[in-house]
């Protein structure tokens, strides 16, 4: 039997062991999720908030606790953790709202002519999934984040995947989620939780999971992308990994480089710089003095970051020496507290030529790194920015009036999912509006999004039915419309009915 | 330079030989594509419409000269062929509109909160889309068919691969097109087209190429959907591929076996079976007397089958020779012409038990070639259904009150895009509603449909843009709703404005 270790980060001690799943364990969350999904398929929206709102409920309930085995496991402290549960609780929520309005389902109806036949169409959940959650985010992005309630409100039971930094916790939720789903009446199997690297592969090649969730490095998103790709029936994989975030401040923009300088480490430097949406190069006009300006802002923040993984720690010192062989140059340095997986914070400054196609810049160095680039010419700037890989953000300071701005926004849309003016790339809101995801390599599927209301169209896939009668259709195509969707008839878009 | 030669199949004589495109004229029209999607993210879905509608008035307009020419290369006879170029001309309208109502666009704006910031979501074009059109539809799935029309709908340029087995029709379209378009005021380089094997994998590999669609074999879509997955920036592959669909007959529904029986004949020998929505098994009740009623049906029709290419008429003789193999047995033959690239129309009649993991029972045999298999009872049917291929459509013949039918519905919704009753699968309405997808291998991405108004939302992607003045936002998501946009506005969906 293989095991995992728990770690705390700010000693590097190992505090407790778990064994891993065993296949025989994986096979039984596998086969009650198969028969979870027979039941699922005939839940409601209703039906299913009620499930998920408990399920938020018991997270809320058990903050304090849980936080504090998160921070044990993680070193990302308390008011950020504590934070972070009320997210997780408040997204799973929103998820079971949209569910509930119920657009995702896409119902059209077509029978205004006589020579076709009436045709229904309506989305229906596409069975297991597979989550693996990220290691930066134990609970908004974890085995009970946002890939696990939008899959659970879509309609698809998970089997979520315990994480290696954090590996107590992963199963904390994933008995809380047990417990709390079946008390709300939830099918057996709507949530199972395996453990272990080779059970994860197991996971993916197993064929009664439909789809796979990612969030995380691209060397782990793209091995599973490769393994879903070999199976006899190859399954979609979101995978949303981490790549380079730019961020460009206009010559307009520069003025106040200070404040701006001040924004940029406090953004870079957020959770020990372990977010997917950190600002990875920060591109100013030569001569605005920004290097000089970001170097004193880290200086005068002084972070001193607690690593989530030993590999992450030592991941940050090779980073930063692969940085330095391609050309850039330490412009500040703040040092960590040197016990157990401390990482230094650093700001590089690099020239514009620099950033050729396969410069190291053009990578994610996971940690609290960041690069500031100053261009002469927006079109210098321009041609740099298409060099970069596909990301998750690009932002842009400016002011309103600002060509060379409005110059750059279409460069950065290319590039990016999101594009921000004036706010640092940190901070993902959940709404119905967002987007998180963007072109290749930052996603495997530059068309869906792991935050926001379209996060549930990842899971289920579209049904027509031709000349069925009414009584034949699933319940929610019926003619008496039983959860008052929103529905299009004939091309005509109609809202909700009122519900009494 | 290599050659495309275009055949008689009526006779097996090669009537012309048209030099493939030189690597040279491949990059010449991949970069005027680049600067056609430059010009098209500017353009609005009413321009566009413009531009379609002068594409689908020029087709109608030389509808006598196509079918003739498409005839001389496919045998596929002028009323059908005739028929086709309407059916294009309509499915290009028909897009056309389905951008112009605009939901395809999704807009959604949040600015409900003031601790939130102001985020805008809107999809838009992807960029320039490969098209690889099919064999047996040479005009609504060929260089001009449904995958084209949509992603020019979406803002998309489009190169579009020759087709092989039509390669003058091919080139005719197009020059075609490139007229209608630019006297239309389209931008130069929205279309282009190549011709010649190896150019079409290179324009899969070119980076300038942004998505791939594809209607044909499994073989071909796989080969192109693995280069696409071996470029330095995967992009999605969209193909539509055959497999077998199964149509159930339930012993209520085996009242009139014989008219059932005509049905399928007439159905799995339209266009000389090459129909991706060919039925390619029909399992009707033991007893039934189905494999001599529909033996009595094809003796009856006597179909004699012309083939679109010699590899496909050899194609049914080794297809039907595994078939037999395999344990099955002609219950009867229609014997082709014997001039040019004929083959013979064929039922065979299977056991249940034949049908194992392994097969050929569920490979498509392309063509006029179709299986009966009696079941003795629903439970081993739907054993057997659940060892089939995704498909994309499923058949269920039988009465309104029918318990065993609606046993059936769930496991054919399971195992297909679309689900018919007491309707055959072939005919494909192009409308709101229609799902022409399904599970792999019936297709690479089965949430996605190659006809049907979802069909343009392949070709978009999804960019939210925070805290952005209304000016900096592309046209269609500023406050005053140029485009008269159906939106979501806080969660709350709403209907387009009028229009003046």
């Amino acid at each position: 039997v293989t095991v995992t270790d728990s770690f705390d980060p700010r000693t590097g001690r190992r505090v407790a062991t778990i064994p891993d799943s065993t296949p025989c364990e994986v096979s039984s969350v596998l086969s009650r999720s198969v028969s979870a999904a027979v039941a699922l398929t005939q839940s409601s929206p209703a039906e299913r908030r009620v499930w998920l709102e408990a399920l938020a409920d018991s997270l809320t309930a058990e903050r304090a606790e849980l936080a504090e085995l998160a921070d044990s496991e993680t070193a990302l402290g308390l008011p950020r953790l504590q934070g972070e549960v009320d997210r997780t609780a408040a997204q799973i929520r929103f998820y079971a709202s949209v569910a509930v309005e119920g657009s995702y389902l896409g119902l059209t109806v077509d029978d205004k002519t006589t020579t076709s036949p009436r045709l229904v169409r309506i989305n229906q959940p596409i069975g297991p999934v597979a989550v693996f959650g990220a290691s930066n985010f134990p609970f908004a992005f974890g085995v009970l984040g946002t890939d696990t309630a939008s899959a659970l409100a879509a309609g698809c039971p998970v089997v979520a995947k315990s994480h290696p930094a954090h590996p107590r916790l992963s199963k904390r939720l994933a008995s809380l989620a047990a417990s709390a789903l079946q008390h709300a009446g939830a099918p057996p199997g709507i949530f199972g939780e395996v453990s272990g690297i080779e059970r994860g592969i197991d996971i993916v090649r197993a064929p009664e999971i439909r789809a796979v969730a990612f969030t995380g490095s691209q060397r782990g998103g793209l091995a599973l992308w490769r393994t879903a790709n070999e199976r006899q029936v190859v399954i979609p994989v979101y995978a949303e990994m981490g790549t380079v975030n730019p961020v460009v401040v206009t010559p307009a923009g520069s003025i106040d480089m200070d404040a701006i300088a001040v924004g940029f480490v406090r953004s870079f430097t957020a959770g020990a710089g372990q977010f997917c949406t950190k600002p990875g190069i920060l591109f100013a006009p030569a001569g605005s003095g920004a290097a000089d300006a970001v170097a004193r802002a880290l200086k005068c923040e002084s972070p001193q970051p607690v690593m989530l993984t030993q590999p992450i720690a030592d991941g940050v010192d090779i980073g930063v020496a692969r940085l330095v062989e391609s050309g850039a140059t330490i412009a500040e340095r703040s040092v960590g507290s040197m016990s157990g997986w401390s990482a230094d914070a650093l700001v590089l400054a690099a020239p514009l030529e620099a950033i050729t196609p396969n410069s190291p810049l053009l990578d994610e160095c996971f940690g609290a790194v960041s690069a500031v680039v100053e261009y002469d010419t927006i079109e210098s700037l321009v041609g740099c920015l298409r060099k970069m890989q596909g990301c998750l953000v690009g932002s842009v300071f400016g002011p309103e009036d600002d060509v060379d701005a409005i110059r750059v926004v279409p460069v950065l849309a290319a590039l990016a999912g999101r594009v921000t003016r004036n706010d640092w790339p940190t901070g993902v809101a959940w709404t119905w509006s967002q987007h998180h995801g963007g072109p290749w390599p930052a996603t495997t599927v530059p068309a869906a999004t792991s935050v926001g209301a379209a996060a549930l169209g990842r899971f289920v896939r579209p049904h027509t039915y031709q000349s069925f009668p009414d009584e034949w259709l699933p319940a929610a195509a019926r003619r008496d419309n039983p959860w008052r969707l929103p529905f299009r008839h004939n091309g005509v878009l109609r809202s909700a009915p009122q519900r009494s």
